[in-house]
């Protein structure tokens, strides 16, 4: 199976944890079997591997998130990324280009296009196979999942069938509606829409053709900027006739905000924290080292990072994102390809940051202008490059990296490399930064 | 008025913001005209200097206290120090010979002593001024303050006086009573014993030789850790039949616990956060950089520092002490004479400390045995002394200080010197440190 995951999300939603770098899918919250904790991309891209090993996986995203999901994935996977952000549309004709022309997929195989997030057993990657087998048959052009409703919802789109086999044509589509209306599309027979669908990579071809003037993947990626925002739903699903809807009833659950990511956490405190007297359905997840204490409180979520620390009660944490919006957007954390970094410290004419450099990995070489860094080992080795000149690392050495020199470092391949990098300048900003190319 | 003020405490109740260099007295979270904050120690000797411009003030404590006195109240202040801690009555003997030999109060003026962190108005340091009036008529041995109860509390003491004179005779002391016995005290007109009392240092003095076997100050100073443990009610109030109480009807509150002490904020939110929808009775007291964001609570105090995080229902902040007990107690932040310092980040093998020296203080000259450390200059500038080489250091600098090396660094006398020390090495403790007297 070809499968498109898209990856986007802006991170106000579940903030602290999550910020304008690592957006909810990156947070590591699910406990595995061997009680370490992965991601929603990790979850689902093992899923996926697991019902179908032989699964080719593109994750269509932003420039801004790719550090991350080679951070968390590696390089098995195959990104499509999106020069900027431009809707679901071209974000979706651009993946589908790069599936055939840079991975090689013949425009008659089919592609499922699915979000990097819900929250689903095995048996929803099992039934992406059966929706992309029945694209294969082209009785449609597009073919949708519509999830069995076990609630009226009124979060969710409805798709509308025209019977109740387990593949029918699509009626009408009908927009999140009240709870009433919601009730009388249950009783319709209606299925909820997870915007998950598939189709034949040529049909999303000539749609993109018909509606943006390109020629090829290098062509499309290089004018992606230019494009008008569109979403797939507008461009594409509301002008085809030709729709058909395949019926899943398995658990299917979408974990945007902390009640509802709170409910399938499987144990209350994840990191430092202690339950004291009274506390009935808290959870606490803490990615400071420090300890959280909560005594005496009901339906609480206390979640504490870099970025700041949330205390809500568990139904209005849904309801975050306004105050999230007015508070302070520096990015205190986050994970990069070669490791990750945490602000632990901002004062007026000086940052400090701690790097934690993955083995045998290194940053661009680049410069700053306006600041000033030194570059202070903590533990492991690495060879630094200032200005061309190679220097080697170990605990205890300083480097001092002036205005403008160019600079990187390579973490040992063994014992990889933690530093402390302190920023001096009346200036900081990550805007301050210029990539060069190895001399 | 001469005034001996007692200031211990373990730093439990008001975890995080206290710890076990700084007790609840140190914190600064009274809001003052001018919109800074103060804390209790700072609060209670403004309070008794606006009474009584000539009062002089001398501070009982222990080691641990010295450094965060001096750096919130300067050297006007005189401290006796306890060597270790012995209970109340070695504490207030040596202070009384310390008053007496150091400070050159004649043995016939009488002294008041008072704990460190009442929570009160300018009336109750006239009061003070009378009961150091009253023990000089020599009426009594001790005159105690008798706090006029608003309530019949189980929290204190009572002092059952003959008459309901301004000033009476003790009839006799009861121990803590239960509800029922104390609505009985207050009808009979006992009054709160808040443990302050005057006396004429000849009469501690007499009683202190007549206990402990010491010449003078410098021999009990000396002596002072083969002590017997023994409180001043003991060892003293019990054995003396002549004993006054002169009454006190103004505010009087122990703000010892965070339910007490939120019931006196001034605004509900101290340092960064934001109380968002349905927040009703919440306080917030943050002293980390990020941001803390309370949502659809009630009834509960938020406080955040370098040591942890504390969420708790108001009523059940009282009682947080067992859970603190079981917390690391690794010392994360401290205000120090010379400044203040927090921890940043603890790893494996090495922690980051941020160091904000007052202009023209300086630390001790020493040194470490298991770790090496690198200094790195944020902003400000100094002198630093390594193994008797003075080294100017400016922003940006870093020096990088062996295992074994003697060193010390005194900040510009104007612009200070804020630094970021990293220690590194596998058994970092506070315990690593060996003093030395300047070369």
């Amino acid at each position: 199976m070809n499968i498109i995951l898209l990856s986007g999300g802006s991170g106000k939603r579940l903030w602290p944890l999550s910020n304008d770098i690592r957006s909810k899918q990156f947070i590591k919250i699910f406990k595995r079997a061997d009680g370490s904790y992965e991601s929603m991309i990790e979850r689902v891209y093992r899923q996926i591997k697991s019902v179908d090993a032989d699964a080719k996986v593109t994750i269509a995203t932003s420039r801004t998130q790719v550090s991350s999901i080679l951070h968390l994935l590696g390089n098995e996977v195959n990104i499509s990324v999106e020069p900027t952000r431009r809707d679901t549309f071209p974000a979706i004709a651009l993946a589908t280009a790069y599936l055939h022309e840079k991975c090689g997929v013949p425009v008659d195989e089919s592609v499922v296009v699915c979000p990097v997030d819900p929250y689903v057993d095995d048996s929803y990657f099992a039934a992406l196979k059966d929706l992309s087998a029945q694209a294969d048959k082209g009785n449609a052009n597009l073919v949708l999942m519509g999830i069995e409703p076990t609630f009226p919802s009124e979060k969710y789109g409805y798709i509308i069938p025209e019977n109740s086999d387990p593949v029918a044509k699509v009626r009408t589509f009908k927009e999140k509606p009240d709870m009433e209306t919601a009730r009388g599309y249950l009783k319709e027979g209606a299925l909820w829409n997870g915007g998950v669908f598939a189709y034949k990579l040529s049909y999303v071809l000539n749609r993109a053709h018909e509606l943006m003037d390109f020629k090829d993947y290098e062509d499309l990626f290089h004018k992606y900027d230019t494009l008008k925002k569109i979403s797939f739903d507008y461009a594409v699903v509301e002008h085809e006739p030709e729709i058909e809807v395949m019926r899943f009833h398995g658990e299917w659950k979408d974990l945007g905000t902390w009640n509802t990511l709170t409910e399938e956490m499987s144990e209350p405190v994840i990191g430092a924290g202690v339950l004291g007297e009274n506390c009935e359905k808290v959870h606490i997840v803490n990615e400071l080292s420090v300890p959280v204490l909560a005594m005496g409180l009901q339906d609480v979520v206390i979640s504490a990072s870099p970025q700041g620390i949330l205390v809500s009660n568990t139904d209005a944490s849904a309801r975050i994102k306004p105050y999230v919006d007015k508070l302070p957007d520096r990015i205190m954390f986050a994970e990069k390809s070669w490791g990750e970094y945490r602000v632990l410290d901002v004062d007026t004419s000086s940052m400090a940051v701690k790097i934690v450099m993955k083995p045998g990995h290194h940053m661009s070489y680049h410069a700053h202008h306006v600041r000033e860094e030194v570059w202070n080992v903590l533990s492991g080795s690495g060879t630094a490059i200032l200005d061309g000149k190679k220097i080697e690392l170990h605990p205890g050495d300083s480097l001092r990296i002036p205005c403008g020199a160019k600079h990187t470092v390579s973490a040992d391949p063994a014992d990889g490399l933690v530093m402390l990098e302190l920023q001096i300048g009346k200036e900081i900003s990550v805007e301050d930064k210029t990539k060069y190319p190895m001399e």
